[in-house]
């Protein structure tokens, strides 16, 4: 198996989960820093301000870095479903004293395109990581034209098989319990996700290309369990979630504090069209997590937007997505270098 | 942490798997006598055929073995929903030639009670272990004074807290990645059960209790990274669905070493009336794996098992409970004994 850490030209074979709406490229340079890989989510930032956080991890870290894009189909508004998601919200509209019809169109998350290609070319990213799928074929080879190495998530063993006939150099299984979007591409069947414990040593033996293993991991012992089990490397998410550098919100950083909140976590598409781990809240349990509403990804945040807006401002986190791993007990509020070093400790006396 | 070693009294920190229907006392003699501990699941069996299943294994081993009840609420019968059961089996009595008014009750499954007590106090089984909660307190007491100790499951850190202060010895982490029934007994609500990489960490640091891992471990590795993670032993089901001592149909054995099959499981409540992981199957496929239709547990068995036996004598498994885990790649057909000789190997030179 190929040595990750020459791979990424890392110290640790520890990647640090892009989380879009939860880090900028603060947490990337620290992590880096610290010897990890750092990343960069892309998917929500604006071409402007992805270019702005890129000169900012360029000039605060000389090591590599991962930057991280979505590859969705972008959908087509569906008029019927857009009725009925605000009917099945016109109670909280009401509740909240919001307008319907005062509804914006909500942020965009804009799939990798050959715009952002030409944008990011000058920089050069020594990783790039794609989540939902790849973009075309031409793309990955522009990408792989620089140097740069490709990951991307698997959530089941097509899909790690399909990701390797396309060139990828590494596959991320991204078991069950990872916290946010469930990555899966070829097919929306929920029952083919599967928990870490099984899907790692799946693709490890399916696979030629190394496999780093994602949810769940929150501590030195998931690390060691994940090695144990054939993962080259690990991502990890949640635990990054309370570090200084996170944008996460108050009430997020207090929904993952609290032990009996940050346990029950679950699937839901209610935020964004896509089924996304978060813990449960007052969305989740009355409209139940899943829904078959909620418009195409993702279309389904414009109408939540004022909702969450006017709950936030109040104090609560009733129509937030409160992202999380199924695992939150690794969540330190210490900065994102510290906790990196930390985690990589784990690798010390380890050897596979 | 207690020595699962010498509170069970076993040679290895390993559990056969109680599996009703897939074994008998044979499977568990065989593991018992390799040193493992082998279990005899009784929830399917009559009165009689428990006693004779404790004679074969006092006879077969002088060796540990654990016995292994339900602890459901019997149910009562709901014509309403005996009725829409029915209807949305309607389809499929009329493909085979069935009329429903001649089904029979299905297999009961009876929950450990005070005169399976008085039948099994004589053999004094060295360990008990529950599924779907526990029996009353006077009842586990019971067990405990002939010196049992006592195994439960928990899928949630809440349940493991109940089953603690009930005095169990040990909880058994059932991940939701294993076979068969989910033990969930506080909460209806499945996004509460979680993958193994997250449910174990967190029952280890929860309880005093021992924790035993279980669900997706299939072989030394599996058993390694759950050691990692904080078990004190594992139990392991799936792997033996094919030993030579296993009672699992040829259809089910071909299923579980088709690798496209076996990699599709789902929860189901179908051939039960409580969720369970199988391979799945037409009946899943068409029906939904879960349906409200579905009587309490364990009555929507009755209903499937004409379907079921039609199915089968043509060589189909479209209705039958292909039970697995998420990891059937542990699977050999081999003699039991040898599997847990093999599996054991897991423990060498491995320390905690």
């Amino acid at each position: 198996m190929p040595n990750l850490k020459s791979l990424l030209g890392v110290e640790h074979p520890l990647i640090q989960a892009p989380m879009a709406g939860i880090q900028t490229s603060a947490m990337a340079v620290a992590v880096s820093n610290a010897g990890g890989l750092g990343s960069l989510p892309a998917a929500m930032l604006t071409p402007d301000a992805l270019k702005k956080e890129l000169h900012a991890i360029t000039a605060g870290t000389s090591k590599p870095y991962n930057v991280n894009f979505f590859c969705h189909h972008p959908p087509s508004p569906d008029a019927a479903r857009e009725a009925a998601w605000q009917q099945a919200l016109a109670p909280y509209f009401a509740e909240h004293g919001i307008d319907p019809a005062s509804i914006q169109p909500g942020p965009g998350r804009a799939p990798f395109s050959p715009e952002i290609c030409d944008l990011i070319e000058p920089f050069a990213p020594p990783v790039v990581s794609f989540h939902f799928g790849l973009p075309p074929p031409e793309l990955v080879e522009r990408v792989k034209g620089w140097g740069a190495k490709i990951l991307a998530s698997a959530t089941t063993v097509d899909e790690g098989l399909w990701l390797q006939a396309r060139g990828v150099d590494a596959v991320i299984a991204q078991g069950l319990e990872a916290g946010g979007h469930r990555g899966h591409f070829l097919s929306d069947d929920l029952t083919r996700q599967k928990g870490l414990f099984a899907l790692l040593p799946q693709l490890e033996q399916a696979l030629k290309v190394p496999v780093i293993a994602a949810g769940g991991i929150a501590d030195a012992a998931g690390i060691n369990a994940a090695r144990v089990l054939g993962a080259a490397a690990v991502q990890i998410g949640t635990a990054y979630m309370l570090c200084h550098e996170a944008t996460t919100s108050p009430l997020h950083r207090a929904a993952l504090q609290n032990p009996t909140m940050a346990r029950h976590t679950a699937l839901t598409n209610l935020f964004t069209g896509r089924p996304a781990r978060g813990i449960v809240n007052r969305l989740m349990r009355e409209l139940g997590p899943l829904s078959g509403a909620a418009p195409e990804f993702p279309l389904a945040t414009a109408a939540i937007a004022p909702l969450r807006a006017k709950a936030e401002a109040a104090g609560s986190g009733d129509f937030s997505p409160l992202w999380s791993g199924a695992n939150a007990r690794g969540c330190k509020a210490v900065g994102a270098g510290e906790l990196t070093e930390e985690l990589a400790r784990a690798f010390r006396g380890f050897s596979r």
